[in-house]
């Protein structure tokens, strides 16, 4: 039979506890929610839900075509010029999810004939680029210069370095200042997805790239999502205008894809125009992590100390992860749990996310409940 | 300088009249639309956008997080239901987009040591599929099960086809009893993206494989977009409970994606309801096609005979399709423009859209306007 094989890998997921399946939340979720990458807590806020109300009407269910036919709309360009300023970059370009950024970041920008160096510890859809890409790929240490500049200097021509900003499974931050000095001495670009950095790092929320002095560099592309800070759906380049018009020509994600839905772009420039107003949503959120990791670590649990807003606790085998989650979720706690193959060292590990809009009393509980149910 | 390449490469394209810039629409668009793929003119039907309103209040401006952790809601699990029912499967899967669903199918049911059989004029998003899989890939003429029997014939073990079911750029079907039958001759499973049939072929717009009596079948999968006929945004794909299972297990777009927004679940749910209250739209879009087509032929163009509701009009060269587009655009006609690279075999056409909502007045505007504009 055709497809019978996959009974086989079925049963040893089975055997291994390694079955995942979907759990359908109700839209009136009594559990506290450290599950979700929504950072700020803009996903229900009415201007957020409003702003994709009112581009549904205005502008239709979808895009109702590829950006390049009739997928593109004002407000597509009006998103795309305010991330852009925002950011600090001379232009983006708007996606219908991060995945499909960063596929077209990596191989458009990763030719054949060219070396793209990539972070062990890099996202899904960075890997993905970098197979689909015609250029090379050599995979280097998590977090490790040194080995980013051995890369480059086996290479002549063209060459990109590509890595995460913060790490989504750890939440540690790349080195990012020292990936630009290294790309900068080989001439090589730099793309960073700053998916878990956007409204979290930087004044306001910028970014880590605008943190580290990166935005608005000639040398320097970043992709972020609109899922996550921004409480919406899909996913941005941004970057100089000459990679921008690039990827409008080159990037198949783009190209043979149907416009991000108007209601997700409104979503998302409704965050966005929040987030302006209102920029202390960023360091609210790093503040509510740096007093999850406090408080766990006190309680005697070993957490990552968090660059941005993910907190990730180690736990001690899979199974055992996904028996801590379940028993947080019976206390009424939401966390995520991260276990193989989703992690890239195979180490399990409770995932918190350290929503803006938690009020000290909903940090204590969080806390108090993972310290309960420990293995 | 890292990214100067790129000036090489767009200079290129501008010698060759290439260059694709992007036009951002306004919401009040004075043109006559054949270009989008809103078939049965969905997008802007109230009950939509209203689904889609509905939904970011009910739900958010986005599912916040992977399915498989906070972004499964019970309006996806609704929706889901409601697509298999239709389509006649067993299970629904539902992504951010077509080309994840396309990825996400490929890459999971082509494992290392499988044969991958691929139709030469298949979307981006399936080559793309096939680039990432493990499995071997073996690119077959288009339209041609003879060649696919043979290239199944030289592989032992597990194997899949892959096919668009209607192509996308000439709207040709493909011969999908005769695949399906060479797959059963090697015990191979059909994998086929229906993005084209859905909504405009079989009783009441089931799809292509419902009326190939194929639908339901063990050693079938089919994948679809919910941003064509359902005028919404997003991707799904149909099957066998144990398939739907392996992606929810395996495929990367799927795990590593946030889940499709509330809004744009919304927008779908609603119109496919509206599409089973009203079949006939299905039957009206291939009337609509059908029309057009005599109407070119008849005005002495060379129209390709349309299997669903794409019609392709050839043009002299990728310059006076371009020109041609344009001066349709001035008459009050948007078309699309497909030219190189976008087209598997290098011919450059204009291709229309016959949308079910299209008038009988409107349609002779249109012939007219494509007539009195031709190169």
């Amino acid at each position: 039979m055709a497809f019978g094989w996959i009974d086989e890998q079925a049963q040893a997921r089975r055997r291994a506890g390694l079955v995942r399946t979907l759990r359908p939340r109700p839209a009136d979720s009594p559990l506290l929610d450290l599950a979700s990458n929504d950072y700020l807590g803009l996903a229900h806020h009415p201007e957020v839900t409003e702003g994709a109300a009112r581009a549904a009407r205005t502008w239709g269910g979808g895009a109702t075509g590829s950006r390049l036919v009739t997928g593109t709309t004002e407000l597509h360009a009006e998103l795309e010029r305010e991330l852009a300023a925002f950011c600090g970059f001379e232009a983006a370009l708007v996606f219908s999810s991060g995945y499909a950024a960063n596929l077209a970041a990596v191989t458009a920008l990763g030719p054949h004939g060219s070396l793209i160096v990539s972070d062990a510890g890099n996202h899904a859809s960075l890997i993905d680029g970098c197979r689909l890409a015609r250029g090379a790929t050599q995979v280097v240490g998590h977090g490790d210069p040194e080995a980013v500049r051995k890369a480059l200097a086996t290479h002549e021509g063209t060459a990109i370095v590509v890595s995460d900003t913060v790490f989504s499974v750890d939440g540690d931050q790349a080195p990012l200042a020292e990936l630009a000095a290294a790309c900068r001495e080989h001439g090589a670009g730099l793309v960073v997805d700053d998916a878990h950095g956007l409204g979290v790092l930087g004044e306001g929320g910028r970014g880590a790239p605008y943190a580290t002095g990166l935005a608005g560099a000639e040398d320097v592309v970043v992709t972020a999502t609109l899922s996550k800070s921004l409480g919406s759906q899909g996913g941005v380049v941004l970057g100089p205008a000459r990679v921008i018009g690039h990827l409008v020509n080159a990037a198949r994600t783009f190209i043979f894809d149907t416009g991000l839905a108007p209601a997700a772009a409104g979503a998302a420039l409704a965050a966005l125009r929040l987030l302006v107003r209102e920029p202390e949503r960023a360091a609210r959120a790093r503040e509510v992590a740096s007093e999850l990791h406090a408080r766990l670590t006190a309680a005697g649990l070993e957490a990552v100390r968090p660059d941005a807003a993910v907190v990730s606790v180690r736990a001690p085998s899979p199974e055992q992860a996904v028996r801590w989650a379940a028993d947080c979720r019976t206390a009424g706690l939401a966390v995520g749990c991260f276990r193989p193959p989703s992690v890239p060292d195979g180490i399990s590990r409770l995932r918190l996310t350290a929503r803006a809009d938690l009020s000290g009393a909903e940090i204590e509980r969080a806390v108090r409940v993972i310290g309960e149910t420990r293995p």
